[in-house]
């Protein structure tokens, strides 16, 4: 058997030899033609497993072809079983994968099915594979999207905290309008306890709206007005503010630049109202355009 | 004939001559005064048309004056008819005409008659003649758009990606969480099938809430004040932090308006790295602040 | 009589004088303490009539008190009369007044009054007095806002044409896709007609989603799906990449600006990452921060 | 007894001494361990009375527990009164204290309890007590927040006036719109007075639409698809314009990153301003582009 010629992940213990290397490089990486076209046979068997399920739960469609979703369903699972068992075989520290964020994907995409086994209604749940398309980035080679999206992993760390507060802040919001309301209308008017009373509070301030349970008192009707308007409002408030503020800096102070050029000094970018070059004070050309 | 003085296309394999060069100024071209009367001529033709179409939808109107709208829409179609085939005819390439985004909308604003002909319901499917009127951009000499369109089109390309990313976030989710809210409320309360708990879950994420299908259970609220809580706050979470981000920097460190002065013309609001009055050219004093 | 001091608009003929431009000072100028107290009654006048009219409309409230309403309103349209005929009167150019915005909204203002003598259903629109309100704005000497509102609204002016082409394009969608629901879902589901059918396919763009009417076929929900999408997703698209945007260039490119300086040059705002100083090319000191 | 080593706040009369000290450094402040605790078993007993009411509002649970729940309260509302008689006394001003904004918090969190003694339908609005929550902030030591919450204060304050005058007149807005469709549809669709009309009119305008009231005349449903374009639109025009803007800032003059580098070190990236590399300190040739 040749040696291994992969560097496997130096987190791991044992190097990874034989016929073990051969398939962590085929079903974990994407790098060699084996890799990419395994990925994408995964992808395809994810997708139609997925609407194999969401077809089969239309009545009319289940009728018709219960045996046959039944069977490709018994197909699927055996195969990303089988999948899943490879991997855990295939890598150095199998626990290290089963706990990390695909491995829970993988395993999620075939629990269901067994889990139907015990309880039929939960069948449906094997559309939790489709978590598994998260994979696709992978094989579309959208490594462009790792600066970007390691930026935003990063903008979003530092602004987690902003958003902390923010959920927090909206949530005692929800409680304490939904209390009032459950008091104010109280549960002859659907507002049958304090966390109905929630449900509707927060559909209100989402402006979802809808529409099961809706307020009949005066009171009821002034407070959920409030609410609209302050669910609108923090959307629409920092939108008009936002826009009012570039607005009125482009017209105070442009700062749109051009590309009007100093002759003294070549400096560019001066404002189309300058007379003098802001760098080297020389006397600027008159700023022509069409 | 006199020669012709326009110049053709040069993806054009033959020269236009002759009464296909006129007619193809007036109608493909707007620099003339008939191609313009042409042009305002058309867009007028189709909003009565598209008018027609609408109110004859109306029932009260249609057993008034059906007879009239038939006369009148097989006039619109047979004039809107010998336009098309005067544009294939007058052009060098007609495949190449028939198969450009406004080959193919000049070909939908007359297809549906002849297949209302066939399937008499599909009569109202005329209004997508309307699209015909997105050439109004050119009759109102709306050039400045160009410019912002091209640009507006960079960005969007720029962003395709993006947004394509985004879009197939937003999919996962509503499939996910709809085939969960099928599980949890079942079909005896609406949720009947995995696509109609979808639709359901896409009017709860974009905030439109119509209602026809709500959760009766405590679970099933709870899981979709979830979604509505992400839905709004995909748009409310931005724009506040966007608008935290705008304040923050405007008050730590205004890089727009300063009260910086220049002592010799005494004009204010100089940048903070100015070294020279934009205005009289003199030495600005150093930029000092705390 | 003591000579008139103020100086009348320049675009009215003969100058004012006696006692009408003590009542023009009075009415149409707010820098006197007549004036302002003027101003100040009529606004508090504007307010209690509108609630008088909110009031009236609440049958409970109308049957118990609907005599003293009507007598107020009365009261009220006789003072308002009076007003508008006064300012008519003190001006040199009624025509040009009555022409004006404020002098249309003045007279919107006392109409609804008459008009419900002769249709009394009319009454309740005495509420259009209300935007007499928008007076307030000089009471509380708000000019600080005059800056600011031309800002905007050269922005506005200047975005107008953009909104135009935006509005445009939003008509003619839900036009085309109102056309194709009557046509998918039909007069026996609700989509009565095509003015029906946009009503609805408004509601659902804007992500208001009444409910009233609602598909109920699966393409006519496919096709409701897709202009959810759509409509949630112009706002949710353009939030989201403005703000990674925001956060990609912070990331790459902080142009969030400190305050490290240059020893040599005194320059100051470099990067935390700068070795050297981009205006003259010294070694910078090392960035220390807590 | 130990002499008092922290310094209590100027504004107040007497300084502490003794056990007041002892307690007020506990109750008030959270820089000892015996005061971070203090603060931490507060939150959790604010959470888990909160939570009680919230149980004791569903009917089953009730029924079944209603004892306890009812126990429970009693303990907390004697708990909580006790830490309110503490806070009073271990202040100087202890009138100061109970007008302050936490004072009036910390009332009205015990204050429903004896409310609904007199009143037992108001025994819901033991939830207010959530606002004590607020204090949550200074336990986890989010002084971070401070400097951005003081700058994002400072945003809003200058932003309020801007704030209140939108709010104005959308309030205007809906006013006017309500009562026009209380004169177009009338009670007998639904529209029963000018205020529920407005209720209607603020639901419609911030895109929740309840649907509860829904036009029903050809005019009514005009109108109300004027109101949801105008209530969707005020946050989709400007979100559109901010996002055309920056984009056409950006590829008219990228004012961020450029392509530009430095001969000596192969950096790229520098601004288009910079004369120097601020990498290495060379000079970098001057930044030429069409």
């Amino acid at each position: 058997m040749t040696p291994p010629t992969a560097t496997p992940p130096s987190s791991l213990g044992r190097p990874l030899s034989g016929w073990r290397l051969r398939v962590y490089t085929v079903i974990f990486e994407a790098d060699t033609r084996a890799g990419r076209r395994f990925d994408l046979t995964l992808m395809v068997m994810v997708m139609v497993s997925v609407a194999l399920v969401v077809l089969e739960s239309v009545t009319g469609l289940r009728e018709r072809y219960g045996a046959w979703f039944a069977a490709l369903e018994y197909f699927f699972t055996a195969a990303f079983t089988l999948e899943y068992v490879l991997r855990l075989a295939c890598v150095q520290r199998p626990l290290r994968y089963a706990l990390s964020f695909y491995g829970i994907v993988d395993l999620l995409a075939v629990l269901p099915t067994y889990l139907a086994i015990l309880e039929p209604s939960l069948y449906a749940l094997v559309d939790v594979r489709a978590l598994r398309l998260l994979r696709v980035f992978r094989i579309l080679k959208l490594n462009a999207y790792m600066q970007e999206t390691i930026s935003l992993g990063r903008a979003l760390r530092a602004s987690g905290r902003k958003i902390m507060v923010f959920l927090s802040v909206v949530l005692t919001v929800v409680l304490i309008m939904g209390t009032v309301m459950y008091v104010v209308e109280g549960p002859s008017h659907g507002f049958t306890s304090i966390p109905v009373s929630v449900y509707w509070a927060i559909s209100t301030l989402t402006t979802v709206g809808f529409g099961d349970i809706t307020p009949k008192t005066d009171l009821g009707r002034a407070i959920a007005s409030l609410m609209m308007l302050l669910g609108w409002g923090i959307l629409a408030v920092p939108t008009g503010i936002v826009t009012s503020e570039l607005s009125a800096q482009r017209f105070q102070f442009p700062a749109k630049i051009t590309t009007r050029s100093c002759q003294a000094c070549l400096s560019e970018g001066h404002q189309p109202d300058s007379d003098f070059c802001r760098h080297c004070g020389a006397r600027l050309p008159p700023y022509l355009r069409d």
